[in-house]
């Protein structure tokens, strides 16, 4: 090829995710070493300069939102993409919260002295490359940014073409923190254009992006596990079960399902499947205040015998992730059949039981194969703050590397190191 | 489709994984809740049923032997697929090994009780379903049985077709094993033919299959990486890199080049390229013993000024695996032009250095992003079994879920378990 030819040639997606991935990595290598302090002090210059820009976001969030309305989008995706003070107030204080978490790089996972007088330790140190591919909330470039900095790792972030206005007024104030500080201002790089050719040069980036996160719905995230050739972390459906057992206290369970399933109906940690054990006590009372808390409620034969108010659940019932205000309820005989069913339809997400009887508790917890088990508890705790994780980038429902919520630890992995006094093996 | 039809139907790969996968998943959920002691026992009792078919195991490896001398394989791969009754005993013994093995399902990762009183922990559980697929050493079908079944997991095993008898044969021996010991048939499975369709359909058991362990040649793990849906756990070159510095002990540097290169050439941590630091005072003698070991050294102009005998290194040396007597000689401008030359030729296997400055040994063992990074020690230590795992289903240069060897605890993955006394959330 001649060199005008060379010349000629328009950037195309893979140029442009090879170049931002090779400049993400020069900055991986430095940001795995740079020191917590350092780190700490980025986010929180992040989140100065998050307030300083707060005028040039709005505006930025305003032409998104004009440009959402003039194409017709949903009053629940302006919803999600439209930012005000408060909002930009909790990015800023996302971002310091995460500068003050515990910095699991250097960690020392464990430690061996072999007879041969080898030391060898296990330090946990970040992946390398983070690819964040999101929707329509601007947040989240705050957020996964500020997550993938404090784990040591560049980030490479492409969010939803609705807010790109929006997301470059953030970018821009998150790389003026970084570079404060001193970082590179690759750490934290914004795919700077929305053409979707660019996800899918990301999703075959390997060697360039070491792991790709979706956050978003359905749809994406399932784009995503198709087309992907990097390593994906990612959750799909939370089918949350919830199983009232024969010894269930009432003045527990009640509360318990109504909160499970209708505190917050949207959340990936909502009931949504209610199994009800054929010889607890006093059902009605929970399927009563169900309805009366405004949830639809469908059911099996048995389920509907208990108030007419329930309709008739169809086999699509049992593996719907509904996120609104519908249950679903079979009554089960007993923990045997309550685990039957969770293995038969559970998301493998989040799971929970309701019984005073330590025994069944513990079968519950030992047999229910998913991310997250639960004894007594709301299933609405299913998220990365109630873990204590300060933040989350997301909560997995695959089997490797990280299950559940995922935080700082999930975005690093280990090396071995092994010191020695001149050994060679025999 | 009618009845007839249906019947009439060959069953394809896809059905024959498929059928297998789903028994695998019951063998799996048993598996998963199965005491140490029973799995101990199941592998005490494979290895008593591995010898005592020892006669049975020699004939059915004689007629792949005699297949594969017709077939004109080569006598490399003859040796590798060729049992004896020493190697039988080893088959044996390296079960009787895995038995003895820390349990890691079960174990607590980590503890923690939140202000509302909930009690989370992190709970080690099995990853499911393994598959393997492997070529012509048939000592893998009980060494990857065994490390699937000590750890919880089901297996789904698929030797190469030449070693198709010797694989059923010992495959029985060790059924006869589990299932004496009261554990299901369905944990160890063999995939019973050699169309090579059958493993393209493990590669896209997505559900079915949980993670897939290519063992082999850099043919079958590409092919595997390149094919594969379900995640992979596969080491591609040991591209092995010795730094020697300005500051290495001469007394200590000779002997551990001569043995990290030539103890064993063929293993993935032999030494593959050697980095002499331009200040170090004597290279010569460590050249002059790799000669008179019968290593062919190719430098560059450094190097071969250091002895004539030394060969031109070109451009491709810098990114080969030789798997043989053979060393490409690099000399640096101290470990920052080591550390630059590791960083744009390692595999991410193994790295080491030789040093008596610790600040530099501390700079290499930071700086250094492999799985295994070495100071003082010979790159031949890089193995399960040296670093006390007892034993390794391989040596993971990817980033994700488990990096450098891989045994019981690789094979595991977590489980959250909440307890709570009926809390809400608010």
């Amino acid at each position: 090829m001649s060199e005008a030819a060379t010349i000629a040639r328009p950037i195309d997606a893979a140029d442009l995710i090879a170049d931002m991935g090779a400049r993400a990595r020069i900055a991986s290598g430095l940001l795995a070493r740079t020191p917590t302090a350092a780190k700490a002090e980025a986010l929180r210059k992040a989140a100065a300069a998050i307030r300083d820009a707060a005028p040039a976001i709005l505006a930025a969030n305003a032409t998104d939102v004009a440009q959402a309305q003039t194409n017709g989008l949903s009053s629940a995706m302006i919803d999600r993409l439209t930012l005000n003070p408060d909002r930009i107030e909790g990015m800023a204080a996302g971002l310091e919260a995460v500068a003050g978490l515990d910095d699991p790089v250097g960690r020392i996972i464990d430690r061996a002295e072999r007879p041969n007088g080898l030391v060898l330790q296990r330090v946990r140190v970040p992946l390398g490359v983070i690819g964040i591919i999101y929707e329509s909330r601007p947040n989240v470039t705050a957020d996964a940014g500020a997550l993938s900095l404090m784990s040591g790792n560049a980030c490479i972030l492409r969010g939803g073409s609705e807010a790109a206005a929006s997301n470059r007024a953030i970018h821009a104030a998150l790389v003026a923190g970084v570079t404060a500080a001193g970082l590179s201002a690759d750490a934290i790089q914004l795919v700077p254009t929305t053409d979707r050719a660019a996800v899918g040069a990301m999703l075959t980036a390997e060697g360039l992006i070491d792991i790709i996160v979706p956050r978003g719905g359905k749809s994406l995230v399932a784009r995503v596990q198709a087309e992907a050739r990097v390593p994906v972390l990612a959750h799909l459906d939370g089918i949350v079960h919830l199983y009232v057992d024969r010894a269930a206290d009432p003045a527990k369970a009640l509360p318990l399902v109504v909160n499970a399933k209708m505190r917050r109906t949207g959340v990936c940690g909502a009931t949504e499947t209610l199994l009800i054990d054929r010889s607890y006590q006093n059902p009605r009372p929970i399927i009563d205040a169900l309805i009366k808390a405004g949830c639809e409620v469908r059911g099996d034969a048995a389920a509907r015998a208990i108030n007419p108010l329930v309709m008739t659940a169809d086999a699509a019932d049992w593996d719907t992730e509904y996120l609104d205000s519908i249950v679903s309820v079979a009554i089960v005989d007993g923990v045997d059949a309550a685990l039957a069913h969770i293995a038969a339809h559970s998301s493998h997400h989040t799971d929970a039981i309701i019984t005073e009887d330590q025994a069944t508790a513990d079968r519950f917890l030992a047999e229910v194969d998913s991310a997250i088990v639960m004894h007594n508890a709301s299933t609405q705790f299913a998220d990365g703050g109630e873990f204590g994780l300060g933040a989350e980038i997301g909560i997995s429902t695959g089997r490797l590397h990280a299950r559940g919520p995922v935080a700082l630890e999930g975005l690093t992995t280990y090396k071995w190191l092994v010191r020695g006094s001149g050994q060679v093996r025999p």
